[in-house]
């Protein structure tokens, strides 16, 4: 288990340069206007400003949302906060939960998910994919801060290990080929939340939904726009995020 | 402290039919098909069916999700879950954090805080509106699982009494009235968000963050759409909600 | 042939009352603070006000948009101006065009085809459906300003008469059927657009366009959002339409 | 004048490949597998496809919409199809119609104008700048398809010289500057429309038009949402255009 986000820093300079740096690895930072060494930025308190040839930035404790944003090595698609944090309600995620996942992916939902149960829930967490799971591991155990989530390098078809979880949140191409490992996982009324990207997915994942003896609570998208910081000509960015993914709900009923 | 959503449960039929019921301050319960005593349906099991009059229901164990969106008591406007789940991340929120809130309105968001930071976590919610206390206090103490809330009922521009929170989220006509005294309150890189109606709001928050030495972090809108939920005949439902509110992130600089 | 929007005029309040009204038609007219007859409205200039009861209203001439939106009589779901609008342009529109349109529904698009392509130009629309034959002669009689509609009360399946036609739009449940017919009538290079208003119908639209030698340029939907008309309180209404329906735009291929 | 877009071209390959192209301007053509000489394409029939080295292409007559999407020099931003068509059927354009715009910008909206109007309406546009005077000429010459603008190189504020229009258009920085001498050039019920990208000129926007007499019909934005051409992974583009402005519309009152 790592110690949160401990060691990593935001550098912001107020006009847009936003970086997010691990003190304890690197040596020297590049700045935009210069190179700085890391043991120098150690002295710098959070929330401190200081110069460097002339201009001036701020240190930042890093936090979750940074980490996982700005630093988080990813080789997959990651679900991002836009989602997590719906997810996390729509979940009824908490303190104690117990929630199951697959796939893992980069890691960046388990992370989340490790948060919201604390040290009294568990994120049990599935991938097939070898090549990722030293990936993920280095992921989370960088900024996990209870020691509460145990990784599967196996398919979700080849059999659930855990029964009676609060929650199961699905990642994957085909979720409907696991909703009977899912659905027995689960316990009565427990949750099932997934992400797909294609509308095609949805309607199969509504067929199957039902087959298996789940209530659909809904299907949705999330879109967020930003807006400029400009108090005085204040419009929405020009370009924005068309596209993340569909969100399906659902509980589990007993039959 | 209440004991959590125990003795509250949402009936479904599964046809669109969706009610949250405290059985234990209900004597009969109304359904579609008739009447139904409130006992009878303490003997079903959660995630269990039962009939009546030749019709079938669901009986769900209800979360906070339901509690919050189908049970609560309002007497103001709420944040609903799209904004919620996405506060949580962006303000940091997870066991153990301590968080600011005002006004607290109707202690929706109260209750989302309290459950995300814990038992070792606090919540701080001031709300000026005697109105209000006693509808705030009977709709967490229904829910909350952790005896973390303090509740102030005062203006915040007339003190706020902590220090070093880990974060603080604003739901106020004007906002910026509160901005030094909420600056204080802060630790160092600590998270400040809030949420208004309209635009010009958000261009004398804009300002006066900047006057207060915090730094913007995002300005944003968050629109959800809901899909029907028919595999054959995918498509978004006619109507949805045009707008609740415009959130503003930033965190607070040293000078 | 109609005399456009004439006799028709609209009258509000400057508060939201609004009311699209045939004067020719009525004897007298309700309005929120009483009645008044219709020839004493006949009397009151384009863009004038007058009073009833202490009420203030204006009378401006009704145009193509208010007719449309708020006088033709409909039994079916017509299309928006949101979407009007784009067709015309992307259909290539204007002066002298020949168009093609099924089936006609309640002959919206039709009244602003006409005017489109004017004096010149010719649509030529088909509806299958006898009952709306006349519903849709007395909506366009009543507003065309030029002698180019033909209206044949057919399937488009049992052949398209016209040829050469410069475009063809399409508002069918399964436009897919018509498309080796609507492929005969147009001219090479000629533009084809339909709605539909679920995404399964998409797959199978796009589907069938490749079979039947299209180029599919786009495929999209427009949302429209309104916003309170108040400048110191500026922001979106609070609901909004979530969905009309998807638009699909190609253009014929020779094989 | 013009002979409209004739002898301009659109080459697509069907994977994603579209350039529009003037057959009598250019020499050679430059396609993804290689060079090609203009005289060549202009044997090749509209709709018709042409081989070179190996790829197949298929050549399109070039429409309105192309040219000012793919081909017109912009010195400006410009009005975009998806609010262009809105305001056509807003602003109630259609044959004989007389309109005001101001400024001209590069002169796309002026084009989309001058069709809709057709031979026997009128486009009355206005432009400060010297330095685009040139530029809208050549845009509009090269495609116009009736002798119907007047181009004025002078500020509105300097007095609009027409009177009786049925429609004016603003993309101005400070529409408001003008609405006293656009109201002169109205006839009564006329038609405003103006676009503004940021929030803060809507509100100066719907103060000004109040003391300036004029209905304010709607304020309102148009988002377009592309989807991906694919029947078995149908969903939206990963990326689409925020924001390009607000659209206000408005009729003139008499006093």
């Amino acid at each position: 288990m790592g110690e949160g986000t401990e060691g990593k820093v935001v550098i912001i300079d107020g006009q847009g340069f936003y970086k997010v740096i691990d003190l304890r690895a690197a040596k020297t930072v590049g700045l935009p206007s210069g190179h700085i060494e890391a043991h120098v930025l150690m002295q710098v308190g959070e929330g401190n400003s200081f110069e460097l040839k002339g201009k001036k930035y701020y240190l930042l404790p890093c936090d979750l949302y940074d980490y996982i944003m700005n630093y988080l090595k990813r080789r997959t698609q990651i679900v991002y906060p836009k989602e997590a944090g719906y997810i996390l309600l729509k979940l009824n995620l908490g303190p104690g939960k117990k929630v199951g996942e697959g796939g893992t992916g980069s890691g960046a939902l388990t992370i989340i998910f490790s948060r919201a149960v604390g040290p009294k829930g568990h994120v049990y967490t599935y991938e097939r994919r070898e090549d990722l799971i030293n990936l993920i591991k280095k992921n989370y155990e960088e900024v996990q801060e209870f020691d509460n989530i145990t990784l599967h390098n196996q398919l979700i078809e080849d059999g659930v290990r855990e029964r009676d979880l609060d929650a199961f949140f699905l990642d994957l191409k085909e979720p409907w080929l696991v909703f009977e490992e899912v659905y027995k996982a689960l316990k009565p009324g427990g949750h099932l939340g997934l992400i797909v990207p294609t509308l095609n997915q949805i309607s199969r994942v509504i067929k199957n939904l039902e087959l298996n003896n789940f209530y659909i609570a809904e299907a949705l998208e999330i879109m967020l726009r930003n807006y400029k910081l400009n108090a005085d000509r204040l419009r929405p960015e020009d370009v924005m995020v068309g596209h993340t993914g569909y969100l399906v709900f659902a509980r589990k009923l007993l039959t």
